[in-house]
């Protein structure tokens, strides 16, 4: 077996039929040769091959027959041909080309770069993925965490606690594999089970950081490995910023879990936002610097999040995905009504009194009293002995502040 | 000197020209007997003494000669007339009436009650105020900052920072003389000898909760004591609900720093909301119940505060009051455009490089990559040898996540 029919072998993806739908290998070949010789992000590459097809543009590059804007983004690399290698050097790796003629192509989710605003925010021309997932199941419902590196405890906690929580929901968790908040999400996520996807910033063979190895291995065992980079592709500062967009437009929404004002994560939140996915971020402690950046995104318009059910609701299924209200504290007294809950303040809890007493005490008419202390005694709240009033339930101090 | 002349005196005020304007002596005692025998909020009373006037009012309501809304606010108390006692404890304690008719009188802060949707939200027919500012002037730039009693160490620390940096900022901060957050808030600004004014739910001549007399008195000493309850009057539940509309409307906005999602701060919040001034809370960690209510606020749309300057800047005159923007950490390289990064990103450390290996390294064209490296070298990022180039500058590792 050749490491073409390889490559082509491990791109096949069975249709909901069951029935397998190869991608034609000549059209795997033309997109491996294309993502190794345009760098991402490559817009004009990417318009070209929209409008003559993955084949003919690749063809045309490899001759050095396109315009101008093209040629800039495909020159120094167009005489290169790495195919066989690449798509070898993948199958050895467990990696597999997945390309937009396969039916696990993203489409839904990647409609978002349609909105973009910018020739920075295109969608990439194929992607290599290593693992057990499927990219188009997953990413039905699917949140991307995002955060800090030098995460704090506090981060690290609520991104763990959050990936759990959205896996629970039925939700993919996206992230970077980043040392701090990332690592926490797709922990979080493996905790319970979930499938949760690494986006990388280098080629599907490696793993950065090197210290994130084995949790990479693990994220391949039940979710994706997720690059735009051929395999041997070394992890470079522009890659990482490129990187982020593939992040925020696989999800639905984009939660930022700590943030410094200037950090990779805002710039996910802002391609979440250009690309007009919903854009959340955890609040922390104002004395945090680590928070700031998340309060600056709530205050620019971002929601603020706490758990994973507003989360889910923010970014699910309308009427579906609700979050349960919030638990609140109750009270005795709550069922009173205010001119009972006055009334209720002036019973005296010692000495009883009288109406006309209670009537001066409270600042209401007489008749007013009797009424409220029927439902006040009806409910347990006030006792009358021989025509004078008191309470009966001890309640919380008068401050209720 | 009776009590009634002790009390006109000392409602006197000096007007801007520095001339004496008494109030009438008769208004002051009609208002006077007005607020003790209707129980606030008393919309119908209100109304009825802003159309005939206070002395008016007054005579009719003792007479029992009013509608049968009025009726119902005043009948229970009507007969008692308690003023020249009310007069008389007030001046025993330092206290005076302030009334409408007063040009300190905070009439345009007041103006928010005409917003209000609710006969909950009525103006006070007076107040009793003890110290040494004027209510008129400490409410021109004012902001109220509430919370839990129940606060943590946290938030403690963070009302107490708020309250020294609105003072220092020229503003008054309005709270409630509470446990918890209304006390450090109060606190912080006597620290940096800024004024602040405490409204309390009982007399102005008693000091609640006990525990804070001595911090009230330090109130007095600089800013204002503030309360619609006659002297002598106790706290009771009610009347805390019913005082926190009065926190919220002599302030441009309201800040909450920690609340539980239900608490009298929360109370205060949709007082603030409901009179349209600017409700801000402070976000803390998600863990911490004392600030679920802040984000729930947050949540339904108040705005996210983490400083005095973003305070001051939402509450402030338009275009003066502007916080500064916060301060974002930098890198060298922040200078670079895309390009020049992409090509910076693909210099080699160690050994240097043609400009044919730059260009496939980072799939720029050789003209690009040569205009890249001028800049480059320019700004001092690269240096060559015999057509060879390499990077000058150590940067930071490529995980600029």
């Amino acid at each position: 077996m050749t490491a073409v029919e390889r490559g082509g072998d491990l791109s096949v993806r069975r249709s909901s039929k069951g029935a397998p739908e190869p991608v034609d290998a000549e059209i795997l070949r033309a997109r491996a040769y294309l993502i190794r010789v345009a760098e991402p992000p490559a817009p004009h590459t990417g318009r070209f091959v929209d409008r003559v097809g993955a084949v003919a543009a690749a063809d045309a590059i490899r001759r050095g027959d396109v315009s101008s804007e093209v040629a800039r983004e495909t020159s120094a690399r167009r005489a290169a041909d790495r195919v066989d290698a690449d798509l070898a050097a993948a199958a050895d790796s467990g990696a597999r080309l997945l390309v937009p003629e396969d039916p696990d192509w993203p489409h839904w989710p990647f409609a978002c770069f349609a909105l973009a605003p910018s020739d920075e925010l295109v969608p990439p021309l194929a992607l290599w993925v290593r693992g057990a997932g499927s990219l188009g199941g997953l990413t039905e419902r699917a949140v991307a965490i995002v955060g800090a590196r030098n995460a704090t405890g506090y981060g690290m906690h609520v991104a763990s606690d959050l990936g759990s929580g959205l896996a629970a929901a039925g939700q993919t968790v996206v992230s970077g594999a980043a040392i701090g908040i990332d690592g926490a999400a797709h922990r979080g996520v493996l905790a319970t089970r979930g499938s949760t996807i690494a986006v990388l910033a280098c080629g599907p063979d490696r793993a950065y950081p090197p210290s994130h190895a084995a949790l990479i291995e693990r994220v391949a065992a039940t979710g994706l490995v997720v690059s735009e980079y051929p395999p041997g592709a070394v992890p470079a500062r522009h890659r990482f910023l490129v990187r982020n967009r593939l992040i925020a437009a696989l999800a639905a929404g984009t939660v930022v879990v700590e943030a410094a004002l200037r950090s990779g994560a805002q710039r996910t939140a802002a391609d979440a936002r250009a690309l007009g996915t919903v854009l959340m971020a955890v609040p922390g402690p104002v004395t945090s610097t680590a928070s700031a950046g998340c309060h600056e995104l709530v205050r620019r318009g971002a929601l603020l999040v706490t758990s994973a059910a507003e989360i889910t609701e923010a970014t699910g299924r309308l009427g579906i995905d609700l979050a349960a209200p919030l638990p609140r504290p109750e009270r005795p007294t709550d069922v009173l009504d205010e001119t009972q809950l006055l009334v209720h303040d002036a019973l005296p809890t010692r000495a009883a009194r009288d109406i006309g007493w209670l009537a001066v005490e409270a600042g209401l008419a007489p008749d007013t009293i009797r009424a409220a202390l029927v439902e006040l005694e009806h409910r347990g709240f006030a006792v009358h002995r021989e025509g004078r009033w008191q309470r009966t339930v001890p309640t919380d101090a008068p401050d209720s502040r």
